[in-house]
């Protein structure tokens, strides 16, 4: 394809200043035969108190005309916790039918991590998407009397595990290591357990070259931070998914550089790709916010459809730009145009 | 009191060596006119197998009868995953309604920890033990078909959580720097997200001198990491608890180290004492098992029937040992001999 319609999403917070680096980046890498096309959509707190709307059904059939979507982070102290997450971001994720949540982890040479010994760490967690306790089944009943009962429905079927699981499968087998961790909790939430472990365990006869493994989530935490080399792909549910790409990240050089795809991989949906950090309100328009973690989701989107030699310049430059700067304090546009000034030459 | 009535459970793997410890510890540690006396159970895999039974209804009443109960380790890789979790460890946790499942961290002077910097660490996660995904609620439909759908609900009450929170905020209001932070992930669990919010609220307004705050399961893996002095108390339901007390003992010395209290405040129930570990099968039997993590088990059961002073001692062995002692590599025994002589001096 001769060029890219991007949706673009900066959000709110410091999303706007991420989302600004990030296509700086893009456009500096593409090549000029590439015509990037960007639409701006303004979803967030401020559309939210504006008009009461988080996602419309007109925004999903917009969005849908486009490539791919980059967001820069949704979310505001000013707007009561869960209704962007559910009413955006989920919706989002939900409504693409985004079930492979791609999240690597890569500890890069000079790179600051709370984990003694500088260990090695590149692996890659292949998070469900569009299931388990994210699917906002569940109720309450008497509710705000000393009787109410709060329930939440993790949701697993055959078809979502399966999907994912092959997809995790695959990209082990694409790497070096060739080798997979299904992480879950199958000795206490057996139903959903015993659904993963069955799918994988069928999945992973089609790919004899990968080794497998299995952890509960519990110990998989303890891993993390003891021994995160052992890690090369890990396929784990939505909720286990969430929790240990932020310890993963925390441990890999912080969420200022993780980046995360929420990935169609059928190509029905546009995949739509951001940080894994939130809108840090606290920090928010003053230039003080690491766009890494964005400029690593436009290398993953750059992968994604299709620009493969451009992705890889772009993790290149980011790996130069780190090992050689180290912990130097740069601001967001600084960093944005050291990038953009890499992969361009 | 002057007996203690014991049930001891050494269940599988190294639990019968790390027991043995352990009650060699809280034998050396009490006043001489304290009658402890024990029943040992065989609970477990070779139970399970010989008998096909985990924990009967006649098993439950025997136990009632103890004082407290102190459990090694349950679990072997010989019977399948989920029989012995639900229908021992859990099925004991549910019956005897043991709601605070109180699992302390403290990272001792020359402990090895993976965290750069040996930051301080001191604090307590009280994790609800008797309701939310834990409860075995849910399901599976067309198992074993490409058309399966397993499901696992998460079931919280207002009674079961108001407990709870309550116990945590005595604890924090307890405790030098009086401080509880709520952990969960009301963002996007949001049925049971709002209920634990809402009555976190509103016990905090009956203890005005605890500072509060919180933090979603996500972030609160960051912070454990990067700045787990921020951790005062931490309340957190049931699955939550699990994931981030594995996380919590590796990095405040490793779960050798990890002691846990299965706590009936209202002592209609015997509580049940034991250490985070697992049964560890690949090195049973060997002498290499670290007692440590099950005598501060006995600590914490020593605490809750009353002696104070003898539980204290015992932690004060353990600080003493781990200190002078650092990583040498020492038996089981040995470790359980040094430190019963502690106590006993
Ligand atoms: C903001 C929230 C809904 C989201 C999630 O839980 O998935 C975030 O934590 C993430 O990891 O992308
Ligand atoms: C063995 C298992 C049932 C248990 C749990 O999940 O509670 C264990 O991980 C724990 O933390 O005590």
């Amino acid at each position: 394809s001769h060029s890219i319609n991007l949706a673009v999403i900066p959000g709110d917070g410091i999303g706007q200043e991420v989302v600004a680096e990030g296509l700086k980046v893009l456009s500096a890498v593409l090549p000029q035969d590439v015509k990037l096309e960007t639409e701006e959509y303004d979803f967030g707190a401020k559309r939210y108190h504006a008009t009461g709307e988080t996602l419309t059904d007109a925004d999903l059939a917009s969005l849908k005309k486009h490539d791919a979507i980059l967001l820069g982070a949704i979310g505001d102290p000013s707007v009561p916790s869960g209704v962007l997450e559910r009413g955006f971001l989920l919706k989002l994720r939900f409504a693409f039918d985004h079930h492979v949540n791609l999240r690597p982890s890569k500890l890069l040479p000079g790179v600051a991590t709370p984990l003694a010994g500088q260990p090695e760490i590149d692996f890659v967690v292949v998070r469900e998407g569009t299931e388990g306790p994210y699917t906002g089944n569940g109720g309450t009943i008497r509710k705000g009397t000393p009787h109410e009962v709060a329930t939440e429905v993790s949701v697993n079927t055959a078809f979502g595990v399966e999907r994912v699981v092959r997809d995790a499968f695959a990209r082990a087998q694409a790497r070096p290591r060739k080798k997979l961790t299904l992480v879950h909790k199958n000795n206490v939430l057996t139903f959903a357990g015993h659904l993963w472990t069955d799918i994988f365990t069928k999945v992973a006869a089609e790919f004899p070259e990968v080794s497998t493994d299995y952890l509960h989530v519990d110990a998989a935490t303890i891993f993390l931070v003891t021994d995160p080399a052992r890690f090369d792909v890990i396929v784990t549910d939505n909720l286990f998914g969430d929790i240990i790409t932020d310890l993963a990240a925390a441990v890999s050089g912080g969420i200022g550089v993780a980046a995360s795809g929420n990935i169609n991989p059928s190509g029905e949906f546009p995949s739509m790709f951001e940080p894994v950090h939130g809108s840090a309100p606290d920090i928010a328009g003053q230039g003080k916010a690491d766009p890494t973690a964005t400029v690593l989701s436009v290398a993953l989107l750059l992968r994604h459809l299709g620009y493969e030699t451009e992705a890889v310049r772009v993790e290149e430059a980011v790996s130069a730009d780190l090992t050689e700067r180290g912990s130097a304090v740069r601001t967001t546009a600084e960093v944005g145009d050291a990038l953009a000034a890499r992969v361009a030459s």
